[in-house]
């Protein structure tokens, strides 16, 4: 069997919490050495973070999986010479510390590449490495509030609006994998290693696209506009009978004329007001109650099925449970895991969603404990024996 | 001058508007020799979109920098001919259709794979290349909804929330990207290419992690909870004295101590309900009135100012025009870049958000016309002449 696209890559993970681990995940779900790499003790803080199962973090086992554990106190010199005897033997090192604390370390990028000068030295922070807030700590809110992601998210009448979801941070996790896997294609042709430095307000600044760029061109300010869409109409949400919400997609003229035969409105097919997308987006306060008229007769699942027999681009608004009980998202694409972990028995986990024919990602093996892995690892690394081992737990420098 | 980390590597790239072109832009500002292949004549749906300068599309202009393109009617069995020569020459092809529209041109990986078993297929679509919904078109909204994000994104009292950022076509973008460099990883180590099959609802699943994880493991299912967060709190956004609402995130037991100090509430520090973190988050609707209480007493720019003096993360909560003018961010991190297009003159677009110390991604080149690069890209690749590209045309071939 396959061990992934990455076998034969060693990653050190010196990361902590969400979009590091992410990134680390990422690459260890398609068959990278990962060894992370934690504080003696406490260990990266999200070991301590809710969802529990027992008296095991579920947050920490899910983007742990693939991981083996060892344990550095880098304060300690003994445990900076062992670090950098590991950085040696390392193809990658990515860390999401606050910007400068590898450097106070002595352990910082320019250091880290006199040691192994084709080392990628991956980091995610808040606001990057250089820059006037570059020392500012970062956090997923932080990222969603300065890309403008907020300003442009929630109801006209509403404030600003954080994404549900941690998109700073997941969006900086696999853009530092991109980043890095970049990296290593350019150091398997030139042996020369580089820094890859990502940051959550710019990968969020980067998923406005579109919409930052309808400022660049003509200085018109984008606004909250509730869930329609900057660029084609009728695209929003639509009430039903029953309650429950659902999202029709009329992107193009083909779907809008389907549409309006659907709704018995043959006539507003090539109505000028609507003819054209263009002419639709500007009129869509007009078109709205049309649409929300006809929704109200149906209930949502009715209504859903309906639009795609006819090939309307339309879709239920999910909750998680039904997220997790769908027959195509958990069913057929497998996109939750069940996997054994010896903290905490059979965990559903989210898999990965890379689906590659030749070298799948997926879960390899459990998260590790705090340490698991430090005579396996320093061992196969660095020639360390048990005793060895015993000393340097000893000597509080693992 | 590097030109990048990519250099060397052949994409074509079959491509229209967000989430594929995306994906082709990553690769084409990391250096990769990026060919854009469109219908005639009509060319990229996007070429159509808004906002425009002059009568060119600045969507499109800014997604197709750094690509080379031509043109082929894949409707054709000479153009079918053209384009298999090109696979053999290929080290990546990407396309975005609905799945089976490939295979009805007799073009699909299988077909493919016979042609080049060393090319990377990387394919977009709403919901993946199998699975029960696989044929249904796929929007960024339904991406959203699917996904569980719109759930969780809004207000208690409010309707599910669309983010106001493409999210679900960015992130697919940037996981397709990914998943390709993984793949190229691969093929270069055996020889073996395989498909990247990436889905809009997929990729947003993976964003919701530890919000999924929450009814997971526990069975509670995540609400919306407006601008607060499952996980920590105070971590939420704020009122001041001049309307604008700031966001502060006080993830740990440090930040509140220091938040406590700064509203002159010591006493709050290791109050019963708000001692730890977890205790924070079960009381947070008691912190909150108390927090808001003191940040009504400041201006936004002044406040923000207070708490990162005193290290406690806040921030702003900027609109596009802020993000655009910003002295980090559009200053020292050049998220933003003017770019000369020949079409429309000095534009400015988002640049790359990788930042690598060796070979940094960005703008070399604006978006092709129509064909602009026929003769120069069917040259190079399959020695066609002049002649021969003017007989393609009036054949209507390319």
């Amino acid at each position: 069997m396959n061990k992934g696209a990455l076998e034969g890559v060693t990653v050190l993970d010196m990361t902590r919490v969400l979009s590091g681990p992410y990134c680390g995940m990422i690459l260890g779900d398609m068959g990278a050495n990962v060894i992370k790499i934690e504080v003696p003790k406490t260990g990266d803080d999200s070991r301590a973070f809710p969802p529990f199962v027992g008296d095991e973090s579920a947050y920490f086992m899910n983007l742990n999986r693939n991981k083996r554990g060892v344990t550095l106190n880098l304060k300690k010199n003994e445990a900076k010479q062992i670090f950098l005897e590991m950085v040696k033997k390392a193809d990658v090192l990515i860390e999401n510390f606050r910007p400068g604390t590898m450097e106070k370390l002595g352990l910082g990028w320019e250091a880290l590449k006199e040691v192994n000068p084709s080392l990628i030295y991956g980091c995610i922070s808040g606001f990057g490495h250089y820059g006037p807030y570059s020392s500012r700590a970062g956090y997923d809110i932080v990222g969603q509030a300065m890309s403008g992601v907020m300003s442009v998210t929630g109801w006209a009448d509403g404030e600003p609006t954080r994404t549900g979801a941690p998109i700073a941070d997941m969006s900086a996790g696999l853009s530092l994998a991109t980043g890095i896997l970049a990296a290593l294609h350019y150091k398997e042709k030139t042996g020369k290693g580089q820094k890859v430095d990502i940051a959550l307000v710019d990968s969020l600044v980067t998923m406005m696209t579109i919409i930052s760029q309808i400022y660049l061109v003509g200085g018109r300010l984008p606004q909250r506009i509730g869930n329609r869409y900057e660029s084609t109409a009728p695209y929003d949400s639509f009430p039903t009978k029953d309650g429950q919400n659902i999202v029709i997609g009329c992107a193009n003229d083909k779907f809008w004329s389907i549409l309006c035969k659907l709704m018995n409105r043959e006539d507003l097919v090539n109505h000028p007001d609507m003819v054209t997308n263009k002419k639709r987006v500007e009129n869509h306060a007009k078109i709205k109650p049309i649409v929300v008229e006809w929704t109200l007769q149906y209930n949502s699942k009715d209504l859903v099925q309906l639009l795609l027999d006819h090939e309307v681009p339309a879709a239920p608004i999910y909750d998680v449970a039904q997220v997790a009980a769908d027959e195509h998202i958990a069913g057929a694409r497998e996109m939750f895991v069940k996997a054994n972990y010896p903290q905490a028995g059979e965990l559903t986990i989210t898999n990965s969603h890379f689906k590659m024919s030749e070298t799948q990602p997926g879960f390899h093996f459990p998260s590790p404990n705090l340490g698991e892995h430090n005579l396996e690892v320093f061992g196969e690394l660095l020639g360390y024996d048990e005793e060895k081992i015993k000393e340097l737990a000893a000597d509080s420098v693992i």
